[in-house]
């Protein structure tokens, strides 16, 4: 099989060596011409076969691996154009649900098919393989399963793969799945500022590592906080300053719009929008009122 | 009446005033002779009088308002030795109610009584009155009502004081109701926040001043919170550090050994605590993990 | 001063007395035609001035107080049709912000102005007066300030009204201020659970009453928590399940947009959203968590 | 080697089998004389060695395994009275860390050495191994390291034990893991809530089965989430009421205690709180107030 892969970025560069390892020829083009394959999105889509190798006629697969919004729109509106129907636009990347259903559209006014896929795994995934959520169309979704295949992880198909429903889904599970990571990392910290805070615990990253095997909490990101405590036991070269990709706020949003209460995934967005104030408008408010009623005192502003 | 008072801080003497305002005659005692009446508790206690005026005889009533735990605990058991028989140590500080429990126990092998009130008002309390909240025998707290009658607000007797049980009820109840202060406060603040973050609402103060009247989030806090933002529209010389009282981690404690859910106390409580970190361990691991997992970049630690 | 009202639901009947109480004269429009002035909006139109008393041309002024979203969109379109360049449309109902971007930006098209107002009162409002806070132009503001003022509570003005932006400020203002409204009574409602769970305090409704003076958490909502408790000491007659009107979600969403962090105001809406669940699906995976690693019993599901 | 086991219960008989099929001789004793290799705790402690089998003394170790509380304090004192100094009690239950500062303070008192454990991995222990967290002086903890090797998982010693800190780290070190798992398991299951809300994601047992292999997210918990789903997709059979074993709470309020914020790991505790009620008061509360300002409906309690 030989695909079109739009996006040559960190993730987009891996994914394309684990397809070609796997067996998936793959035309890549990216705006910057040092990693491209092809010069334009065009000279992309005329790379691609019409036919399977025996000669059978067969849909032109172009892969989007852009950023969300305005990029991975822009591609779409563009490959709509250069496509023909029948041809399948996957999108990879991280689009909002919602947008997704807008490209279908978009496509579907000439015919051209869409699927969305969450992907799952940041850079470990080149090595270990994607986790995997389609949205679409079942023909649609079984014209890509040698694609899917070459990247989801080793083992059980079901166990790294899931069509989860129609276009859409794929995204929604992917928002999901990262909005439940949140309130996992966040408790992983919770529990690590509390032993350090202790005490009795000296030895907090030895503690964490006995943890790895055996226990309840075991998990990859488990691992990973131990590997980040090996480099760094005290995390002494590291702010305390969280970056939010805005799919834990979709997930909290759609949440509300749903009536599903997130306690803990939201407590988790916030803490990580309180890691990026460098004074809290909230807690002055409160520092004020204290002074007021009790005559307690307040620590001045820093100058 | 006439009753001893001990701890002359900025509480104990507010409600000196108070007292001799509203014709209650007091003897105080501080450890800090330049505003004491007496030299010593014992010079208190012989100074109080064991006869109503017509000749009656009455008990002794001391009012005891010094910093909860050690110095509560000293001065009741020091009491304990002066007093006689049917005589009445009043708790007014911020004891929690367990200590009321030990505090009364104590006593009563000397059939001292014993009576602990919760007082709320703050600095604003000596010009206002105070809320108060007493737990004690029903004979006990009839004998100080005088007391209460003095030191409560102007208006109906019920909506400024309360019986509200046996020995530790007035100090169980002053606790939740610092414990809905902490909540109250948070939900002003957020909505401050959120307000100062908006591009629409370019009058903030003079909007939560607009709220004092006929809305329905009037309260005496948001006229103080008003008051602030009068004096220091953005609130610039004040820092992002909350104390707390100690008051707001009892009510939580006490609400998981009951378990009783209590999301929008224990969040107040935990802003406090994180405004007066320099760092949030947590976050810094919540940063690790996402530089491991998917090569995110942290912000390196400030030198 | 003459206006035109258009819906004498139990908001705008209220708000037609109050004005006419205050010297507005006002002319109604409801679709039910028991209540209403007039027979449609076209003589709605007809029927106000177009000059004030003494001869000078002002322009008309309707206000409309339906349900928000497409009521209010019906209403505001046809109203751009009726009206005359100058004339002024109020949006007095609870709009999301973002709908008056468009409202405004519709009607001046045709040259007609627009103001949004948050009001805030409830059913006590009529006899209270309302807090307001209104967006628009200084021009706007200032042709509406009598009918602001008959609206307004007794008192200095600034305490019950506000111009507190452009257009979409008044709702912007409203909104938080039902997100505020939200945190505070979950405060006083969990303070209100720890005391039932108490063994300490016996009088729960008293202690609550004992609060509406002097103390620090003395309030509105508190006087109506307690004149509820009076009618129902035990709360017995009323179910645990409450609505929310979404003004409480669009604040945070609004704030998850804005990075702003809302752990109390977000912790009190889940609250509502799970008083409305007959089960929890997520504590039944809990559950079914509990049961695979430890064997932990479960409850079975209740046929 | 040759140790004593007391407590034969799911976890204390499971523990026996594996430390048997790893080469340690057990001899255990349990209330149940239908389980119990000795008929009490004097003759468990006679049927142990005193030398090493080339025939050097040696200390006796027993590990008790039984309920936290009186029931461990009941044994570990019986022991002191049993053993003599030198001996080794380790104790393997749930007991707050603050019990065993007690417990060896109580031992020290006779020589008799003490070592908490900190033991998680629930049932699949048995099969999988236990993670263990050990709290004593270092030359305890050698002297018991067959056994604790014979307990832990295969795999490297340290993924799978830590010797966390003097006596009570062991257990400080498992409260933390607790209460961290009461995070995760919280994230899981509202992520799991929000997928069968969506109308998007049409397969949500597949979808978090999908999530096995190669996400971030991926984990044991997860696995047994997938377990659950695939015996019952719905969790039909399971009513969301869940139990809290007390070391969630325990987490909680040693935070509180030091001030580390843990809002998470306290929302998820809460959310099982909630589970248990069959009415919130709180909500009750908030419900009235809506009926006192709003005069909105309120549903009557049923009958």
């Amino acid at each position: 099989m030989h695909i079109g892969l739009v996006g040559l970025g960190k993730m987009g560069a891996n994914m394309r060596s684990r397809l070609r390892a796997h067996g998936i020829e793959v035309t890549g083009y990216d705006r910057n011409p040092d990693v491209s394959d092809v010069p334009d999105l065009a000279a992309l889509v005329a790379a691609l076969p019409t036919t399977t190798t025996d000669g059978a006629p067969a849909p032109r697969v172009v892969w989007v691996m852009v950023p969300a919004g305005a990029p991975t729109r822009g591609v779409v509106s563009e490959l709509g154009e250069l496509l023909a129907p029948g041809d399948v636009v996957v999108e990879g990347g991280n689009s909002h649900y919602t947008d997704d259903l807008e490209h279908a559209a978009h496509l579907a006014e000439r015919g051209v098919r869409y699927v969305d896929v969450g992907v799952s795994g940041g850079v470990w995934g080149a090595e270990n393989g994607y986790g995997l959520m389609a949205g679409g169309d079942p023909d649609d979704v079984a014209t890509l399963m040698p694609v899917f295949d070459a990247l989801r992880p080793e083992g059980p198909r079901d166990e790294g793969f899931v069509h989860a429903g129609q276009v859409g889904a794929g995204h929604f599970a992917k928002m999901v799945h990262n909005g439940i990571e949140y309130g996992l990392m966040q408790a992983y910290a919770e529990g690590y500022e509390l032993l350090t805070a202790s005490d009795q615990v000296t030895d907090v990253a030895g503690t964490m590592k006995a943890w790895s095997r055996g226990t309840v909490v075991r998990s990859w990101l488990l691992d990973l906080l131990v590997a980040a405590l090996e480099a760094d036991p005290e995390l002494g070269s590291i702010d305390d300053w969280v970056e939010d990709s805005g799919e834990g706020r979709w997930t909290v949003d759609e949440a509300i719009d749903r009536a599903v209460p997130l306690p803990v995934i939201s407590a988790a967005l916030f803490a990580r929008f309180s890691s990026r104030q460098s004074a809290s408008p909230a807690l002055k408010a409160v520092a004020a009122l204290r002074q007021q009623f009790g005559g307690h005192a307040v620590r001045p502003a820093e100058p």
